[in-house]
């Protein structure tokens, strides 16, 4: 148990809109193979960086409390190498002398910053953590694979991270679990030492998302049941119990997939159509969809779960 | 505090040495200007990449043991983009099922992800955390940046880190500070979406290490006191109560200027000379130099700190 609360939550979309109409002739595949392959209606796509786009939620989950003490970055796609991205968003901010760094797991790196920033708070290194996930993954879309470029789309989502006020309230129980044998599965090759850009024989497609699709769908299939089943029954709660389930966004089959876990679709927050897989920042928009929409009550059981390339999975039940 | 053990600690450096002797010609400066600038008299190169440095130490660090429950990666340098680093250590390791991420903070990485690695413990999200930090960074040198080029070498590092065995030990204190207004002091302007490796502005240049030496030390020089310094105050601590003080080895002159904290010499673990700047593996190298000298007794005070691109600071106090 990691007795804190998350005190505000924040999202963003960028303005400009993609739909599969737009998109279809740039993959060469028709609206209705977009719309039914990857459950996608429209995407947002930014013409800003990752840090702009991770300012304007953290202004807003700030609103008009103190600055943070502790900024943690938790998305896949780095501004540059160095520094790390939480310096570009803290300078963003105007904000200076405030501990930062970044925590990293692909798509469930917001569900890895959240339990970090949780752990922190709860053993009192800081009292007031942001976790933000900002990603312009558009920008390496390959166009020669119209699924994964038919299902990626940019935003930002923040969540602010303090002590618990209510007794009870808190992290309930978190799992993660990474099985290497899917690393294949889903790649960005580049962007690292093993094809660096300047190394000749890096190709332009090793620094675009790479992924088989059903492949991972079915290794998910396999694998996720066991760790949430596991997760809930540590917890001695059932599925029916969790009043929201705010899941990452991988596709439209990969929602669906969810209901498989027990989960009734009114329990799952389900954003893939109006914004496609944001990546990291699918989590926290989803969070920010429901609180939003006042889902979120002081009290509820609400579960948060996802997949992210390794494959890895992870999942965390929290009191609200 | 967090009530934690580091139970064990590893570092590889590659077999293969360049001297100054070995680099002059290619920077086009002499041994007697590398040796003097830099206090790098040899830098070890690897031809592995950086998963598999990291599964040497963290083979050697488990030893008989148990598998961890945790694997941090707290590299700077990433293998690839998608999956996490991580993933491809677990792979080389032959582990599979446990938790693994990321934690990134350019040099401070290994300090940031052990600080994390104790919250998690201490809370009891887990019980066997291994963190590694492993650089190939010797692929990201500008050979037209003399001073750079001449500080990065290759290696690796790791530690374990469980609960507490006995009273006071642990995590006494730990500070970061980081300010944006030394971002452009050292940079890797690529590899991101800034500089995305497709884009046909991006430059041989963007994607290798930038550093404005003198001006990342007279910033230093300004911000580390203040931090260290309140830090030790915090813990009710002057700097000869440190029994031993495991820093980053950014360059001679940086190893010099810890002496300025009022740290006297035979106090700094110095590793400079042998392997240069490894990034985040420089202090995770420099403490398991400490460890096999016997320099690290239980009931020992350590103190590790640095600077990372940012500029950031960290400093941490624990009990051995």
């Amino acid at each position: 148990m990691l007795d804190v609360s998350i005190v505000g939550t924040a999202m963003y979309a960028p303005e400009r809109v993609e739909t599969a109409a737009d998109l279809a002739p740039r993959i060469g595949r028709s609206e209705r193979w977009i719309e039914r392959r990857t459950g996608v209606l429209r995407r947002h796509i930014s013409d800003e960086p990752m840090n702009v786009m991770a300012a304007r939620v953290v202004r807003e989950v700030l609103g008009d409390g103190p600055p943070p003490d502790l900024l943690v970055n938790a998305s896949l796609t780095p501004l540059q190498l160095i520094p790390d991205s939480s310096v570009f968003i803290l300078e963003e901010l105007g904000l200076s002398g405030i501990a930062s760094f970044s925590v990293h797991g692909t798509c469930l790196s917001f569900l890895l910053g959240l339990h970090t920033a949780a752990s922190l708070v709860h053993s009192g290194a800081y009292k007031r953590v942001v976790v933000v996930s900002s990603e312009q993954g558009s920008v390496c879309r390959d166009f020669d694979q119209p699924e994964s470029a038919a299902l990626i789309g940019d935003g930002a989502g923040a969540a602010i991270i303090e002590p618990a006020t209510r007794p009870g309230q808190g992290i309930l129980g978190f799992a993660q679990q990474t099985f290497p044998d899917g690393a294949e599965l889903t790649e960005l090759r580049g962007c690292g030492t093993r094809h660096h850009p300047n190394d000749p024989a890096t190709t332009d497609k090793d620094n675009l998302f790479q992924m088989q699709g059903p492949n991972v769908y079915k290794m998910a299939l396999r694998r996720v049941p066991p760790i949430i089943g596991g997760l809930l029954e540590q917890a001695g709660l059932r599925p029916q119990d969790i009043d929201v389930v705010v899941p990452h966004q991988p596709s439209g089959p990969g929602m669906k997939a969810y209901e498989k876990l027990g989960f009734h679709p009114d329990q799952i927050v389900n954003i893939i159509d109006e914004y496609g897989n944001c990546i990291a920042a699918s989590l926290p928009m989803a969070l920010a969809t429901a609180d939003r929409a006042g889902r979120l009550r002081r009290g509820d059981l609400v579960m948060m779960l996802g997949t992210g390339a390794g494959l890895s999975i992870a999942g965390m039940i929290l009191r609200w």
